[in-house]
């Protein structure tokens, strides 16, 4: 009974400049009646979208991380825990979408490149996973889609193919998604959904939009909004325990692939 | 204007035994207001799931054809055009749902067999592919997903895998596949989606329920519901044109993949 | 001790206009001291390749067919057999290296052309793999390599991807690469060696030469040799049964992908 | 001319315990000509390996390593270079055998584990590449397979799908395989061969022999010959320019997959 009485909460991880997939996911459940946990670098974005949140009338709390480092991120679960805890509230929903984007011919990769890869997008997303599942462990199983709690990463093409400039963010994207399959299959059994979004194209953001131009801004046929990935991860999170997905592809109409 | 007063039509093709993926799509599209256009071999049971869904209060219509081939797929698309026609009616998503099962070693495997499956799995996918295009080319786009229309095609594990004993059905779904990526990538730039699903375990039907124990029948876990994929169907259907799938796998919750 | 004495048989399916990778492994294979039975529509190449072989010094014979159906290839077998018989020679190769291409928007295809690709490249794919799996199965373990025998399949780059003009033929060439796959899982544990390749990337060919300017035929990085390609078939072949390929990509050093 | 008197040289990254597939290798190349270069962690290992191919008539070098560090191995480069100057020594082969394997379900595995595999794996694969491709770019193009070098990866199952036990193992191997896509890719137009090897099973070596019955020892269908790899390595190398393989697999006739 106090699991169904229980406010979900959905913890986000990676708010790029806050205009991105980490701020629509969470606006998105805020909205659908998540509590939201940001996790990300930079007080400022974090308490930015909580407080965008907040104001819609939502309910969002902000764990600003000095870095994505293994203890840094089980400070934030460990601080999430306290701010949300049980029974009041259950962890039901998880969003990896930390990387680190390093686009360059192989020979200027520097060794500092790789690390920031590996260590954002494949050491971090263990880390944050470990929340997670330890999190969704301690859950009973939801009645209405039978999980104990979902948890996606977000991918790019580069998840899939290593290409001219991607050596490096590749190399880091590749290792999500092979994580990303680890865990779906050992923990399905335990009723926890892992899933994983290919984003074969640009994504509408601030930054994005600085960079080109307004026709590209204003056909939705040329980029993500997203708000249409946040819309495809609250699918996946329904998505009840009879067919589920692993992993699906996202891109705009009429990209070239 | 015409268009948004239009009333949408779902067309599926491949009804099973009308218990399966194809009858719960009918049903759950024609709750959301879709009338439906059923495509199957065996007049019974086309007849039988348009019944249920006009008692239900859905709207319904059967195109039982005599087999899959291109003349009475195209004469099928011809009465489906007369029976919904414009501007009372649009058709806006279309479902490929049909294959031909063949599970033997190799060498039980007859031209027969093979012949089967090419032709259900695949010319039949041509055939129905080009009634779908043909008909979504006639559409404006419809503003609420920015989208002339969508088809779907319903995949496998032998879809991705040839296994021991799926060299015939494995050759057609692997066609079908190879004809759903094409379609996506040549008409997404006139915003007609294409998606193709991988159905990576056992669906509850009439049928598997007759070869299974109770247990198998009432584990949400172990089996896909086929309301549950029509929900994917759905979901696919109505994702907009900035973030739309191609692929994505559905499986129960503990399936060993 | 007769299999040792027998002299190796390939048999090779597709020769394109004779100046390809079917005619440039019987070529090679040739030399190596097989004895090459080759099957392909058009009596007049088929001859060709032969008479070019034997007066190189080589021993060939040609089993033309009228078509690639079940029972055009079946007949070639048994006349194989006849002209090749045990324990004077014993077959160890086969190459399939026919298909049909077809390079056109998915509207222009024609059902006599979905129906010429899965004929060609399917169904004569299984009709012509009973004939070698049949074939292999009756011989032992050759000492040097570990296999009763090798069976090679020429796929494309459409065997992995379908693309905008590419509908038809990859449906398909993916259906060939699925067999390909369920009949290497089947045979391996016979000692069968069973393996699909990807030419991805034009081929130098008499035909091609006739399209292109001297400086793209005389590029070796331009253009696959169907020289080079016999050369890895050969060594798929010869590849021991402690490891063998499934599958492997070839294409010139300079192709984009 | 002064390349084509030189003295070729391979490098080889990852021994192990000196009997699998970077011993193999070194082996083959040396009795094929190549000097050869051995980097790896273990002073003893590397000197036992080169002691062996010295002994035997061939010729090498040791390149013992502290750790895989970009600095260590950017230092052993260096050192190859100071060893095998040019014109009298030309490198013409790298191949990086280095992986660290961590099989544990994933709530075991700890951050170190997670360092471990990316810095081994996938760190030390884009130090070991930079100094190859460093070394390769300044090479002439070889006239008999019309590559100025060919640089070769060492993969394995988990490159290709993370599974329940390999979440960490999985992630380094996926992001080693990024990497030889991008390097493929981008060095590809300047001649610069780049191939990824999946190994799918287990190779005999000392340790994995020490861990199963005899008859698995000595059962060439069970497991890969570190010889038969090291085959495949040099049939890599010497493929020429106009059919070159980024990626194949290589497994023993009877495993299951």
């Amino acid at each position: 009974m106090a699991s169904q009485a229980a406010k979900r909460v959905l913890v986000v991880a990676g708010l790029g400049n806050g205009t991105g997939t980490g701020a629509a996911t969470a606006h998105l459940f805020a909205k659908k009646g998540y509590s939201v946990a940001l996790i990300a670098r930079g007080a400022a974005t974090v308490d930015k979208v909580a407080e965008e949140i907040n104001s819609a009338g939502g309910h969002a709390a902000s764990f600003a991380v000095p870095s994505y480092s293994h203890d840094d991120l089980t400070a934030a679960w460990t601080a999430i825990h306290a701010k949300f805890p049980k029974p009041e509230y259950i962890i039901r929903a998880a969003v990896f979408n930390v990387s680190h984007g390093v686009w360059k011919p192989f020979l200027d990769v520097t060794p500092q490149d790789v690390q920031d890869c590996l260590q954002t997008s494949v050491a971090a997303a263990f880390s944050f996973s470990r929340g997670a599942i330890l999190a969704f462990k301690e859950n009973d199983i939801e009645p209405t889609n039978g999980k104990r709690g979902a948890l996606i990463f977000t991918g790019a093409t580069a998840s899939l193919r290593g290409n001219v400039i991607t050596s490096a963010f590749a190399a880091g994207k590749f290792g999500t998604r092979a994580l990303s399959q680890s865990l779906a299959k050992e923990f399905s059994k335990e009723n926890i959904h892992v899933a994983h979004s290919i984003i074969d194209g640009a994504i509408l953001t601030e930054r994005s939009k600085s960079m080109r131009p307004v026709e590209w801004q204003q056909d939705n046929d040329l980029r993500l909004n997203p708000e249409s990935i946040a819309a495809s991860y609250l699918y996946l999170v329904n998505q009840d325990r009879s067919a589920w997905t692993w992993e699906l592809d996202l891109r705009p109409a009429h990209e070239k692939w």
